[in-house]
């Protein structure tokens, strides 16, 4: 079953075949980016909607200043993929120059951005799908989870079928996008109205437009850049050379989403389009273009595709930021083992359960988690670049004016944007952010502080091991009846330890009475304790009885062993064992005991 | 926590003291059967209003029948708690009368009677409460779902607490039902109009009068002999002489319904009440006649508190009833051991959990139960009068013409009336009852069977005991490092087994060369066996050596020694042991393997 849905195992030697060539890359790490003008220029429209139809002019000037922004960031983080070809992005950059609490925040800062995007691309794609067939909009929540799942089992087969599976709804998308646009811009210039008309009532004027209120426009805006990042984190992902194609595809990336991220707003303003409930934007727009035709359909497909395929940048680099963390021990060590097939298992799931309660909570609504996003990330960037500034001012390498420069610039216009995000979005939910990211925080310290302590606590003096023969230990077998598993539970206690006692607990004494006579008649040797329970427990006269008997005890461990049934099948094990059960529980915690479970497996 | 909550353990031989006297037992047992007059009869009215308001005159034929076929249960089973005095009721009549098959499924009716007592008394408790402040009305089942969680609570402290507890309310419902019966009757006789103008639009016609009509009245009117069973099923309970004590609170039990049901019945139909949602008929009567005053208010807290002690009977039968199938290996072991304080504790949670998931399902709405809840209790009923009779036949004893004409009656009438709720009520909800009755029955079979099979194959032959010294066991100690723990490991070992191997699994032999060095610096003289794994796999190596050392290992079982990871808080197991849990489950179904945990507790 699980070879069915996860393939064959692959082994450890195959990791280097499973880096990825520039067009998958783009695929793979861009599909965030790029498919992010599926709702950010909306972002803006939504809040220019506040100040009514005639605000929808400013549309233009904001989109400008995100690309802007895009060619601003974009160009710091080339440089940071050149001097840190081994990827790790922001996290490792953010240790290497500030130490441990910052890379967390930064590292925080960007799984909750992973997760965020997990679920506004799942959503944005269901969107799409919704927009295209209003008869689906009723069950948009289910068809989230759905795709959620089916992508968390893509991710579980490995990152090079997926980056197959995904590269040719990118490229659609990408060329389909260019021709809605251009044909949009033909129609525009030629002065032809729109194919189809696209209902949208003049909006009323809620809040007057104020400099607060383009600010906000703007830091919807600014969800555009998600995944810029995600090049940067995923450099030993690429084919050698690696640092050289990845800033290739980096610089590609850029252009698509500042072209089509600008086409969109110039089309949305011509066509006086309105963000309205079922139907996104970019579906109006289409609609508008070219008609709901063929090419609309299969606009609004690539649409959803490539938003899945953003979910998949999720997947492919949540789970290698957690490998980083848990390598440096900051968050569980399952999170470092590659699975059967190389992926990292444990991160994917998180990924997907997280990403999915996320859906759950919002309705798989867009617009709700807008505010959440943008201002983990644009931290994330505003370490990365500060990070990059300080290294060229430590090492003072070649050219390193030139680059202080240049990231000096990076990290003072994304850390305004990061305050700016912050503040404008307060109220919608930044707030819920700045709470959970020093969480975050103190949770990672947290895991790394036990494993410091486990590994101190654990530390061996060379001297202090022991290599002489030790006295056998004291060893005690639970039983309650005579059979064939007590019969089979005493011959192992006796090739165990010389020193070997049954116990029976009961509240029945003419229970216990047959007990001993069956004892008997059995011949068996090993002397036989009955302990009285008058209040029923089995519990407590065990504990009181393994009291009794420390203090004669050695150092060496006081053994305990109980018959465990093992049925043929899973659900028949509420019918067995929950005495057993009761006792583990109860030694669990006391030192200088071990406890057996001694398997008896029924036919 | 626990002892706060659950009180203090109590000895096995304080249970005689737990028997409870008549006016207690009148609370505990009665209970259910006397409080479905805050239900059964809304639930004629609800059936009657589909024929129109007219229809309502016809309300107190129904009632009456109502009465008389109380009349004829009660005295049918007064004979049984006098022939079973044991207690046990149904399941143990039918189970001596006609077998396994009849008496698990007249069992199983009344265990589906029981959980649908704790809803259904639980939602009407809580409409009682709603009615009076409607406020609550959207909270109605969070009250539902935390009055049942507090009635589990308090039934885990034991009966004779219960029974204290709840004794008031009883009463005070009795006695301020009975009064405002009276005052009701007084101002009928009078002529005096309703003290408060209970607003009712009269209901439009959806179906015709007819007999169909009036016979699902009928059945929806049965509900309210849902309790009667309990007296027979309890009688163990009573303070002696049990049975005589248990018949005469039976009669009172059922001359203070018959009163309460008529009265409620003639004031309903006088006063043109009508169900409606929100409020219930008690409500809306009680304002008629006494209008929204104090004694309004007390009527109906009196109301909610004996509807959460008609959940009790069910708390105090079920339990008690799963424990004699559990006795008779028809349910798993845990339904028979008394808890720390005597009560069943597994069949209480068994109880809460199963009340809670019901009331969920139907959002605390009573009159969705109410289809489902007489057709179990009346074919139990049925099973149960029909035990007595051919007991009469069989065993002939003094007075058998007698009690047999009056069992005879009984079975006939109760066997009726099953047929004619399940009928009438088949697409209300009756269908699933009769889905799920055989399906409980064959469940209980398969556990009997499984215990039955399981105690065969362990069935101990005398001859094949050995008491001769054997081989030791072969011993392999999985090891990740050379630490305190591992040297610890190595002591125990060495004490269990002359025959121990040290076996580590590694993908990277780096690693595995200073594991190694480390062997040899610290001087262990215990074998080290490295294994590599290309899948990075653990289990499959370990298997695989296994599978190798199998065939050379004599009858002994190999022992697996695993290190675990005890640390101080349970939330830290996330941290640790995640690849022994791995290994444990890949080996739990291996035969002649058995796998120790080592603790290591951590400080």
């Amino acid at each position: 079953m699980k070879h069915v849905l996860i393939g064959q195992p692959l082994p450890t030697a195959g990791l280097i075949h499973e880096r990825i060539a520039k067009l998958q890359a783009l695929a793979v790490f861009a599909s965030d980016a790029i498919s992010s003008v599926a709702y950010a220029p909306e972002e803006i429209l939504l809040v220019l909607a506040l100040a009514g139809s005639a605000a929808f002019t400013l549309s233009l000037p904001i989109a400008i200043a995100v690309v802007a922004l895009i060619a601003i960031v974009t160009y710091s983080y080339r440089q940071t993929i050149y001097r840190y070809p081994q990827g790790g992005g922001t996290y490792r950059v953010t240790m290497d120059n500030f130490g441990d609490t910052a890379a967390l925040l930064a590292g925080s800062s960007l799984m909750l951005g992973y997760i965020l995007t997990a679920a506004v691309s799942t959503a944005a794609g269901v969107a799409a799908v919704t927009s295209a067939f209003p008869g689906l909009f009723s069950i948009r929540v289910e068809l989230a989870l759905v795709s959620l799942f089916l992508l968390t089992l893509v991710n579980l087969r490995g990152v090079k079928e997926s980056a197959t599976i995904f590269a040719l709804p990118t490229y659609v998308f990408i060329f389909s996008m260019l021709a809605m646009i251009g044909i949009g811009l033909w129609r525009m210039v030629m002065g032809l109205p729109p194919v189809e008309a696209v209902a949208s009532l003049p909006s009323a004027v809620i809040a007057p437009t104020s400099v607060f209120l383009l600010l906000r426009a703007f830091a919807s805006g600014c969800s555009a850049m998600t995944g810029t990042e995600a090049m940067a984190d995923g450099v030993a992902a690429f084919k050698e050379p690696q640092a050289k194609n990845a800033v290739v595809t980096l610089l590609w990336m850029a252009v698509i989403l500042s072209t089509l991220f600008l086409g969109m707003a110039i089309l949305a303003q011509h066509l006086h389009i309105l963000p309205r409930e079922g139907e996104t934007v970019l579906s109006q727009l289409a609609r508008g273009v070219v008609g709901r035709g063929p090419f609309y359909f299969l606009l609004q497909g690539a649409t959803a595709l490539i938003l899945f395929l953003a979910v998949n940048t999720a997947f492919a680099d949540f789970p290698r930021l957690a490998s980083f963390l848990a390598a440096d021990r900051f968050l569980p060590r399952q999170f470092i083992f590659r699975g059967d097939r190389l992926a990292f298992s444990t991160g994917i799931i998180a990924l997907g359960v997280l990403g999915g309660l996320l859906l759950l909570v919002v309705h798989a609504d867009v617009h709700l988690l807008i505010p959440l996003y943008a201002v983990g990330v644009f931290l994330s960037f505003t370490f990365s670049q500060s990070g990059m500034f300080k290294r060229w001012w430590t090492l003072r390498e070649p050219g390193w004016q030139q680059g202080m420069i240049i990231n000096g610039i990076g990290a003072l216009v994304t850390g305004m944007v990061t305050l700016l995000v912050a503040i404008t979005k307060f109220t919608h939910g930044a707030w819920m952010i700045l709470v959970l990211l020093p969480m975050f925080v103190i949770l990672f310290k947290g895991i790394r502080s036990h494993y410091d302590r486990v590994k101190a606590q654990l530390f061996l003096k060379e001297q202090t091991l022991p290599n002489f023969p030790l006295p056998p230990s004291k060893t005690i077998i639970l039983i309650s009846d005579v059979n064939k598993a007590t019969a089979r539970i005493l011959r192992y206690a006796m090739t165990l330890s010389s020193d070997v006692v049954a116990l029976h607990v009961t509240d029945d004494l003419d229970a216990a009475r047959k007990l001993r006579e069956k004892w008997v008649k059995y011949h068996i040797r090993t002397h036989l304790t009955i302990l009285e329970s008058p209040y029923r427990s089995l519990v407590y006269p065990v504990l009181a009885y393994l009291d009794s008997i420390e203090s004669e005890a050695q150092k060496t461990p006081v053994t305990i062993i109980l018959s465990a049934i093992v049925p043929k099948h899973w659900w028949e094990y509420i019918l067995h064992n929950q005495d057993g059960l009761r006792i583990k529980t109860a030694l669990l915690f006391r030192a200088n005991t071990v406890v057996i479970d001694y398997p008896y497996h029924l036919d």
